[in-house]
C-alpha cells in the first residue's frame, strides 16, 4: 500500500496540473472505452455475480453488484456529464489591493490523492474516478472483495482512457487485493493519502473514521426532519411530507420523524395517517399523536433516534417552533431537515439555528443530493463541521491557498 | 474536562445565534472591562512572572509571559477591532433556482465549540477569545501554567463584559487546573469540541495532532522559499531576499531557503552576500553557491529541511525554474513560497505548480499574515490541505451549510 500510495502522491502532482482539455479528454476515452468493452465487462461482472451467490450473498447485495446494460450507459453517461462540468481548478477570486500594496486571492486547488473505500456497487468505481480526474486529484479506490473481477475490469478501460489523454496509469489506481488489511494501511498514511471517503454501511464507516489518521469525508446517519409548523400551507405539508417518507424508503435524505405544531396536529394527522397507511407506511407516535391516530404504536426513546431506512416513521406533537428546533438539534443526525412554514419570521429563525448540514424551507428532504443541488455529481455527503458540509461534489474535493502578488514589495 | 465540554457545546447554541450587535456589545465591554482591571491584571502577571523566575525560565519566555501596559493596550485596541469587523455568521451566497424549482444557496455558520491550547503568551487568551466570540463559536482556552494567575485575571475581564451584554459566561472557558491530563481530555472527546487549535512550539503541536480525535487547524513548520528566477527585476529580489530572511528572524513565515536561478547567480549572490554580511546572517550553501560565495559554509541534506528561526540562510543555485519548484515541493512546509520573476507565463506555472498555502509573486514571504492580507485578525495558520489554507481568520471559525427554498416543492 505505501508503493501505491508513493505512486499516487507523483501522479498527483501531474494530474494537479492537467489542463481541463486533457482531463475532459481522459473522461471521454474511458466513456468509450466501457463503450468498447461492453461485453468483458458483463462477463467480468458474470463471475463476481456467481461467487456471490456461491458465497451467499443476499438478493439486495447481488442487486448492487450486478453490471446491467441500463448500468453501463448510465457510467458512460456519467462520465460524459463531469467531463461537461465546470472545471473547479485555477479558479482565482477576490482579488484585492490591500494597504501596503500587495494584492491577495485565493485560487482553488486540488486536494492532492483521495482515498475511496466502497462496498460491492462496481459503477462507484468509475463515479469516484472520474470526479477526482476532473477535480486534479490522483485516487485510490479500494472496492469490495465482492466486485474485484468487475473492478479490475473497469480499471483496465479507465487505464485505457488515461493513456489515450497522455495521463499517467498511477492517476488512478484500482487496489487488486482483497486483503482486509488494505484498507487499515491505506486510512493511517497520510504522508500519502490526504483526505479518505468511504461509501457504504454504518458499519463500515465508522470503523474507518475511529481508525483513520487522514481526514474522513462522511455521514453516518441520515435521521431527518419535517416540521409542519401552525403557519404551514397545510397542502404544501401534506405533499412534503409524503414525498420525504414515501419517495424512497432506503436513503439517507428521507424523513425518519415528523414533528407536527400541536396547533394543527388535529387537522392535519388524520389525513396524514390515510396518506401513510396506503403506503403500508407504520406509524410510531409520542402520547399526544396517539390520541389523535390511534393506530400508532407508542415511539420509544429510541425511535427518536433511529433511521428506519424503510417505511417506518416516527411522529411527535411539538408546542411550538421552538420544541420542534429543541428536538431537531438533539437527534438529528444533522443531514437535513426542513421546515413547512409560511411565517417568513420563522423561516428566518428555523435556518439560523437549526444546525444540519442542509436546512430547508417549504421542500422536501429528498432533495439534499449533489445532482439536485446543481453540483452534476456528488461522491458523498458530509455531516461533519469543517470543510464541506451537505452534498460534496467537484469544489468539495479541492481547497484554496492563498496567492500574493507584488512589484518587489517588502513588509515595512 | 467532559462537564467543561458539555457546558461550551450549550453555550455554542446561544452564541451561534447570538446578534452582530450583542457580540460586539460582548467584545467593547471586555475591552473596558480589561482597562478597568488594569492594576489587577499587572498583580496577577507579577505572580506569573516571580513563579516563573523561580523555576527558572529562560529570559524568552519571560518576556512573553509580560504583561506591559503597552501590551494590556494592544490587547484592548485588539478587541476593537475585532468589533469592528465584518461578522461572517449568516452570509447566504449564490442562491440560484434549479431546474426542480427549488432555490440552492450556502450559508455561513459558526464551527461550534473551538478548544485552544497555548503556551505562555497571556494576551493569546484575549485574541483567541475575541475570534471565537465574533464568529459566533464558544471556546475552551487552556494556556499554559506558567502563566495561570495572568490568565484567571483576564478570565474575569472576559466573564464581565459577556455578562454585560447578556451572554452565558460559558462561551468562553478559562482551564483553571494546570493538570497536563486535561489536554489530553479535552483533544479527545469529539461530542463536544469541533476543531482544536494549538498555538507554541513544534512539540507541542505535533504531540496534540498525533492523539487529537478532533480535527486540528495547525502549521508545524514554516519552511519558506525565496525563488530568484533569470527573468527577475534583480533589484526587488535583493530588497525581496533581504526582507524575507532579515526582518525578524523567530516567526514562521521567515524564508529558511534562497534559491537563485544559475544564469544569475554570479551577478545576484555576491551583492547578497554582502547584504547579509553586514546583518551577521550565516550562510550555508550548495557547492555552486559556494564556488561564488566561499565564505558559505557547506549546506547538508539536512540543511533543505530546517526551519532555522535564526540568522542562518541555505542557498542553492538551481538550473531553472522546474528545478526550483521540484526543490521546494520536495523540502517546503506548504506554508509560504515566492518567486521574483517579470516573466509572465513563468509567474502563471509557478501558481499553479507549487503546492503550499500561500504562494507569492514578487512580494515578500513576510506578507503571509491574517492582517497583512486584510482578514483583520488571525488565530493561526493553517498547512493542510482541507478546511483552511494559509492564515485562518473569522471566516476559517465557520464553515458552510446548504440552504433550500421550496414552495412545496417535492422529488419527482
Amino acid at each position: 500500500m505505501h508503493q501505491l500510495g508513493r505512486e499516487a502522491r507523483q501522479a498527483s502532482r501531474v494530474i494537479a496540473r492537467a489542463t481541463t482539455a486533457v482531463k475532459n479528454q481522459a473522461l471521454l476515452a474511458i466513456a468509450e472505452a466501457i463503450e468498447a468493452a461492453h461485453g468483458e465487462l458483463i462477463e467480468a461482472n458474470q463471475a463476481d455475480l456467481q461467487a456471490g451467490r456461491e458465497n451467499g450473498l443476499d438478493a439486495a447485495m447481488l442487486d448492487r453488484l450486478a453490471l446491467t446494460p441500463a448500468r453501463l450507459e448510465a457510467m458512460v453517461e456519467g462520465l460524459r456529464q463531469v467531463a461537461g462540468l465546470d472545471d473547479p481548478v485555477g479558479v482565482i477570486r477576490d482579488m484585492k489591493f490591500l494597504p501596503s500594496g500587495i494584492q491577495v486571492g485565493k485560487m482553488r486547488v486540488p486536494l492532492g490523492v483521495i482515498g475511496i473505500i466502497y462496498e460491492s456497487r462496481p459503477n462507484v468505481t468509475v463515479e469516484a474516478a472520474s470526479l477526482c480526474l476532473k477535480s486534479g486529484n490522483a485516487c485510490i479506490l479500494r472496492g469490495g472483495s465482492e466486485s474485484i473481477h468487475s473492478n479490475r475490469a473497469i480499471a483496465l478501460c479507465i487505464a485505457q482512457g488515461l493513456a489515450e489523454a497522455g495521463l499517467p496509469a498511477n492517476v488512478v489506481q484500482v487496489v487488486e487485493t482483497t486483503d482486509r488489511q488494505a484498507v487499515g494501511e491505506l486510512i493511517t498514511m497520510p504522508e500519502f493519502v490526504d483526505v479518505i471517503v468511504p461509501r457504504g454501511g454504518k458499519g463500515l464507516i465508522e470503523r474507518i473514521s475511529r481508525d483513520a489518521k487522514v481526514p474522513v469525508i462522511k455521514h453516518l446517519d441520515g435521521i431527518c426532519h419535517v416540521y409542519v409548523d401552525d403557519r404551514a400551507d397545510l397542502g404544501k405539508a401534506e405533499a412534503i411530507a409524503l414525498n420525504a417518507k414515501t419517495h424512497r424508503y432506503g436513503v439517507c435524505n428521507a424523513m425518519e420523524t415528523l414533528l407536527v405544531h400541536q396547533a394543527v396536529a388535529e387537522q392535519f394527522l388524520p389525513r396524514m395517517a390515510d396518506l401513510y397507511a396506503s403506503k403500508e407506511v407504520e406509524l410510531r407516535g409520542c402520547p399526544a399523536t396517539r390520541a389523535i391516530v390511534p393506530q400508532a404504536i407508542p415511539a420509544t426513546e429510541e425511535d427518536w433516534s433511529t433511521e428506519y431506512l424503510a417505511p417506518i416513521l416516527s411522529i411527535r406533537v411539538v408546542s411550538d417552533m421552538d420544541a420542534a428546533i429543541a428536538h431537531i438539534n438533539t437527534y438529528s443526525s444533522q443531514h437535513t431537515d426542513a421546515m413547512v412554514s409560511e411565517d417568513f419570521s420563522r423561516a428566518r429563525r428555523f435556518l439560523a439555528e437549526v444546525d444540519s448540514s442542509s436546512v430547508m424551507i417549504n421542500a422536501s428532504t429528498r432533495f439534499a443530493d449533489g445532482f439536485e443541488y446543481g453540483l452534476g455529481a456528488e461522491i458523498g455527503i458530509s455531516t461533519d463541521k469543517i470543510h464541506a458540509r451537505g452534498p460534496v461534489g467537484l469544489e468539495g474535493l479541492t481547497s484554496e491557498k492563498y496567492v500574493v502578488f507584488g512589484d518587489g514589495h517588502i513588509r515595512q
